[in-house]
């Protein structure tokens, strides 16, 4: 299927694979579309494939501008030429994650077996799920092995679940800021988040489509999640108790503190954007994710077939996923037997620093891509 | 007035106090009702006197028990006949804050001028003018001076205000679990829940009295506020990722872990107590706060007039109110010459841990409140 791959830079393709998946859940979904970019030029024996999987609502647009937003990609400033993931260099594939809302199959999708979308009749789905599509796209694509397999966040789960789920296919993995596992705390905020979308009496159950979105729930929900992207120090740097353009407080319910005007912001972006029932099954996805009791309980045992080298990166400042949780990440590697090298990096931004300006994660990025081959 | 003043044990009492207040934001209340309780028996001298501040949703029902859910007072641990706060020593008097809806004025009372609830005509207010209306309840009493005001989280910020503002009627003030402003983050979890009330269709505007309230948007405000209460560990220590009772994971909406159970339950049993409007004006008071702000920006010049004894407590796993917080308000009292002493205590259960049982803080509590007289 090579030749079906154009080797324009960022180049948007869709493709519908009708074999049909199979999901944790015992749901099966009839056919599944995915939404992907490349970028870059694949080789002739196909080995300088890298997947890059994105976070809760990231999508395909990695390093191309966003066609809602007309922002530049999530990730154009560690993915291009000359980049550390050199495009020069390597093949990089992104596709939107199952269940999101960028064009793979998910509850905005229009079922094929009643011809209305999905919604919540959408079946739930885990991040191996998510895998297990992202493999479907790389045999049609031809690609067999992964260089490499980079995420973030949530990408970085999926980045751990292919080591786990397709260690033949795996050479290495890069998981920065990151879990195994979601704990009872994140469980907890991704909670408020549904619960603050189902809380809007537009959501409707899910059956929305065609009609007003509930946009006024999944603002709350974005607004709630954020505080936990970025770290107490930054914002305080940041924001501070500095008031909006104005000369004292206005003694209102209006935004008065910057942090506030910020955080509305954060919310209302995100409704033009993003499908409040996609934020529903992702979230949730996450929230089943735990890769040690995928295997018997026990992390090492993830790994165990595994022939793939690691790179782990943490913040010290990411409180969503503390370094804690890569070094315990860690021990199950090297318990395992499997090459990791792992690195907390200092950042004031929190969770969100993976996707920002950082020459050290630059440094390492390259560097640990750099020597493989 | 002291005739006026029963001595049965957890004595409830509302007063209309009819000379009005002057606020911080230039409003003023005509009248101001205070439902209060007192425990215990002032001594002629009228020297025993403490009053004991409560946090954001808390009440005047301190140590016995809650009208509307039958449940025991909030502190009945520490306050009581031998308890750390001994009822058979001290005159304790408790009053639901100016902006709450156990009794005192808020916006969910009757403004006299129409008839109608305040609603959204509420002014809003600041923790200096609950401290006022509470100096006004101590003169109805014929308290002049206090011999401990004490409070945690929200409570401690009124415990600091009393000595800033009133700094001749406080002989000794005890600080738990609190702050001397409220930070960026902390104002933008306040948002979140400001934001999840307002989203809800039933606030209209705040006119939802005689009607249904927005019993959704507060539970959800509740549901974020309450992760932030609690620490990470002890979520971890309670929950976990443990299911309900069931054996396997539903793949589905409902709650599956225990933890979403809990917190649903925390926001369905809070709407039944507490008023959506009290809360956005609460939690606008707590953002509003910055004790130095109000003293030419140097905290300590907030203690400068005060001759009052002063004990500072953190919890070690608190993140709302973190230690370092306490510590810079111990460090503006010894520079403004105040006898000040604080201890870190330790505890899982994060900014939850002034309310619960605590040896240690029992300790320190009697200790410091004996130490006095």
């Amino acid at each position: 299927m090579l030749d079906t791959i154009d080797q324009r830079f960022g180049l948007s393709r869709n493709v519908t694979l009708p074999q049909g998946l199979s999901l944790d859940g015992g749901g099966r979904l009839a056919t599944v579309d995915i939404a992907y970019e490349t970028y870059g030029m694949l080789d002739a024996d196909k080995g300088n494939a890298i997947l890059v999987c994105h976070a809760l609502t990231g999508d395909q647009h990695l390093a191309s501008e966003h066609p809602r937003t007309g922002k530049p990609g999530w990730w154009q400033r560690m993915v291009g030429p000359g980049r550390p993931i050199d495009t020069d260099r390597w093949f990089v594939v992104c596709a939107n994650v199952l269940g999101s809302c960028m064009g793979t199959s998910g509850p905005a999708s229009i079922d094929p077996a009643t011809g209305a979308p999905y919604a919540m009749r959408f079946p739930v789905i885990t991040i191996r799920d998510m895998v297990r599509a992202q493999a479907m796209l790389l045999d049609h694509l031809g690609i067999g092995r992964l260089a490499a397999v980079v995420g973030g966040s949530m990408g970085g789960m999926q980045a751990l679940s292919w080591s786990a789920t397709y260690p033949e296919r795996v050479e290495a993995a890069v998981v920065l800021a990151s879990t195994a596992r979601h704990s009872a705390q994140n469980i907890a905020f991704h909670e408020v988040g549904r619960q603050a979308v189902m809380a809007d009496p537009r959501w409707n159950n899910g059956d929305y489509y065609g009609a007003e979105p509930p946009a006024a729930g999944l603002a709350v929900a974005r607004m709630a999640a954020h505080i936990t992207y970025l770290s107490e120090a930054g914002l305080t740097e940041k924001f501070g108790r500095k008031l909006q353009a104005r000369e004292a407080k206005t003694f209102g319910f209006d935004a008065d503190f910057q942090v506030e005007s910020y955080l509305r912001h954060q919310g209302l972006s995100f409704v033009d954007r993003f499908d409040a029932n996609s934020y529903l099954y992702i979230t949730r996805a996450m929230d089943y994710f735990d890769l040690a009791e995928e295997h018997g309980g026990l992390l090492a045992n993830a790994f165990a077939a595994s022939r793939a080298r690691f790179c782990l990166v943490s913040f010290d400042t990411d409180w969503l996923y503390p370094t804690a949780d890569s070094r315990s990440i860690v021990r199950a590697l090297h318990a395992a037997g499997a090459p990791a090298s792992f690195v907390e990096l200092s950042s004031p931004y929190g969770h969100d620093a993976f996707l920002l300006d950082s020459p050290e994660l630059d440094r390492v990025m390259a560097g640990f891509l750099g020597s493989g081959r």
